[in-house]
């Protein structure tokens, strides 16, 4: 069969792969009747693993392209129809939307052993607090006003955050450079929203955040992945013409490793001679398990060039739908402007509820208690990594790990390990979920969600997987998209 | 001194004439120590409300670009500043944003006789109802998960969303079509997302909403207004290249008049034969005062072309931060992942809270209650109006009412009238800050806000600025936007 997989397509093998084989199809190099080589073959020439062919055929038969017949295999089906959004006079979405970024349905079960990615303890949050606060403030009548109310936030929130932020991150900046967003990928969407005209070069680390590179590509940027090493994003290799470049310089999203001090300064010099924006991402650095952090972007910044952006959704929750966004003046208004116009502005009792969780010191409390729970997983977990064959990568923040597996892994290693894994209940995403190009395979383990108990025996099982090597078939998986949608940073 | 202004300028005559000022003194037209003309000679040279000129001025002289002198006028200063976005390295936005929309501040105080237009009255909204169940569902700790949410919103809320519309509006939708939005703009936000490639041709009502024209120019859409009669939209004057046409069929915003049905038949004939994406903004219709709605577009669309927008904001408050989009199937998977690109999703406890509100029939409750209220308000309105030299457009829903100053007023009369009853404490709006076109002047009043008992009081001041004339001198104004952008709908 002749199938061009571009596995260089924004990361995502799964639909390159689906893409690909619906077109084949389509165009009658694949003809109804057509059997398709077993998931195992196909994985193996086009280089993905397995489990990916497997759902993305699982996808095709759902939509009727495919059919599966049980002991005989899967065979394209005698009359291929026109997917629904191709029917007659549908409303089409533009074209980067048709094959783009598929939305997660939230409604993925938790697995027995939870490694997933930047989802933070629930269990650990004060409820009983922020319940009391929540209904304190829905209480007074000016957070419930009949008319609109400013696109930046209540002025009691910014002004709460940029004293938070200026403690413990050393940025310095008043109540009116904040704007309160919801959540760090709202407050990225915002800066690319004012920032990104289609044709520019917006510069990401690779491996990095799925949903960061897919949200600047949706306003027509020309996303350049840059590869990341042990020093952070290598600066030397970001382009010239960058117009933007993002960043996660306190714990690279996925590595984990911090951007080193000569490279913060390289970056800023290289933001300030060719004129770049840089958004300093800073996700989950409020855990931090060693003696000093570097300085941020933001603090070393001298020529208004960096974007920092911030969220709860580590530190605290995630269904606090709060972050924001740090802004150099010269940008403010733009951003008020289009907050205003995107959505207008966010529901003020749980921004006032939150002002006054910051004033009375209880997001500090909160942080130092939920460090210590997620230390000694952390302790637990490189404990854990360390007596399988794996290579942890060294960090010392946030709420995940990552670890490469040995030299001479095949690239797809990562994938197979994580959907076998997936099916023994094991929760842990491969390293590929986060590349673009041709990287060392590994896993990332989150130990936000991960209940301190649940660590030793999911390692356990792992170990045994991992032993297994990949030649045992796995259960049965569940239907849906192969390569799970990292849940975000 | 010669000044171009172009007041075809995206219908912001206070831009326009701002930028037209500054860039005449940058580039030495107007040289340090000129004297600008008196506000009012300028304001007939541009024909634009003396009012607007002031405005600008004062802008001016906050910038440092001009200084006013007692008793003498207005200068150029000595030594004209950069602003400071354009200060020596700093960042700044892409140009649309530039000198594009101004943020509302939010803060602006609530005139004596507040006729604004698009805000309801928040005294007749069930606080303690609602209080009491936001509470009940913030102590669900299901709404307050550690891991992230489905985008389209709870499928408690979207099942409840649809049998409304369902039930109200005759239109026909599954919980899988609603998409939840944080408002009205972030629903027509959502589709401009997924429909508008830069340079597509995008059909709005003139007048019509600024916000709604900002939006889609700011994602690079040609923005073309069509003008609207006493049957609605003129649909013979949609251009064919048009790839969405947004209408406020219902109740037209700002002028009040419902699209009559052989203009709707047309509307969707246009849209099916030529590929056209219907935006269907139904903001206010919920508060109907005559006997029988006309059908909504979604509901005689045959073709799934119509995107139906509908909103909390009127029908109970803004603050909810709360409306809805119900989408043809085509469009349904990029608007959810626009939304989770965007921001993820929505508070899921407010969302639980509205979606017990509305099983509990607590929205339809208060819509007859406000109802009653409204209609109230709207006779008093319309028995006042129609003693002043003002001609009320028909209208028989919604929450204000257009009124057109007598055939022979300039075309900037509204904006001066509106200026000067804001100096006597009357919030109205000039029908001039919604149009884009030439068009007969005229003013809105929203009848939401403005407390039964201000309603005569208020039309009795108004009265005496209208026999007035426009010769009088104004009192002094608060600085600021000379034409307030208008509170949205």
């Amino acid at each position: 069969m002749d199938l061009t997989v571009d596995l260089s397509d924004r990361g995502d093998r799964s639909a390159a792969l689906y893409r690909a084989l619906r077109d084949a199809i389509r165009d009658g190099r694949l003809g109804p009747g057509d059997r398709l080589p077993a998931s195992r073959v196909l994985a193996s020439d086009v280089r993905v693993a397995r489990s990916t062919v497997a759902g993305v055929y699982e996808r095709l038969v759902a939509e009727g392209f495919l059919e599966a017949r049980v002991g005989a295999g899967t065979f394209v089906t005698a009359v291929a129809p026109e997917p629904r959004a191709r029917a007659e006079g549908a409303l089409l979405p533009r074209r980067s939307w048709v094959w783009g970024a598929h939305p997660v349905s939230g409604e993925e079960p938790t697995p027995a052993y939870d490694f997933r990615v930047g989802i933070p303890d629930a269990g650990l949050f004060p409820f009983d607090t922020w319940r009391r606060l929540l209904a304190a403030e829905s209480r007074h009548r000016e957070h419930n006003p009949g008319a609109y109310a400013p696109p930046g936030g209540l002025p009691r929130l910014r002004e709460a955050i940029a004293r938070a932020v200026g403690y413990s991150r050393g940025v310095r900046a008043g109540a009116d450079d904040v704007v309160v967003t919801s959540g760090a990928q709202h407050a990225i969407n915002l800066a690319a929203r004012v920032l990104v005209e289609p044709g520019d070069v917006v510069a990401v680390e690779d491996p990095g955040a799925p949903f960061v590179r897919d949200l600047f590509a949706s306003y027509g940027a020309r996303v350049v992945p840059v590869p990341v090493d042990e020093h952070g994003l290598v600066v030397s290799a970001v382009p010239t013409d960058a117009r933007i470049i993002y960043t996660t310089p306190s714990h690279q999203f996925p590595l984990g490793v911090a951007l080193s001090l000569p490279r913060r300064r390289d970056l800023l010099d290289h933001a300030a001679r060719h004129g770049a924006a840089v958004i300093e991402d800073d996700y989950d650095s409020e855990f931090r398990f060693s003696a000093r952090p570097l300085e941020t972007l933001h603090g070393l910044d001298e020529a208004g060039r960096v974007l920092y952006v911030g969220t709860f959704s580590k530190s605290l929750i995630p269904s606090l739908r709060t972050g924001y966004l740090i802004t150099p003046p010269s940008l403010r208004d733009a951003l008020l402007a289009a907050r205003q116009l995107d959505d207008g502005y966010g529901p003020l009792h749980v921004q006032a509820a939150l002002a006054r969780f910051l004033e009375e010191g209880l997001l500090a409390r909160h942080v130092r208690k939920a460090a210590k729970v997620y230390a000694a997983r952390r302790d637990l977990l490189r404990a854990g990594l360390s007596e399988l064959p794996l290579e942890v990568v060294p960090s010392s923040a946030g709420l995940h790990l990552a670890a490469f597996l040995p030299d001479g892994a095949p690239p797809w290693a990562g994938d197979e390990i994580a959907s076998r894994a997936r099916d023994h209940g094991i929760g842990v995403e491969p390293l590929a979920a986060y590349t673009v190009a041709p990287h060392r395979p590994g896993l990332v383990f989150g130990y936000g969600a991960a209940v301190t108990e649940s660590i030793r025996p999911g390692l356990q099982v792992l170990g045994r997987l991992l032993a297994d090597g990949s030649g045992s078939t796995p259960g049965p998986r569940p239907p849906g998209r192969a390569a799970a949608a990292p849940a975000g940073r």
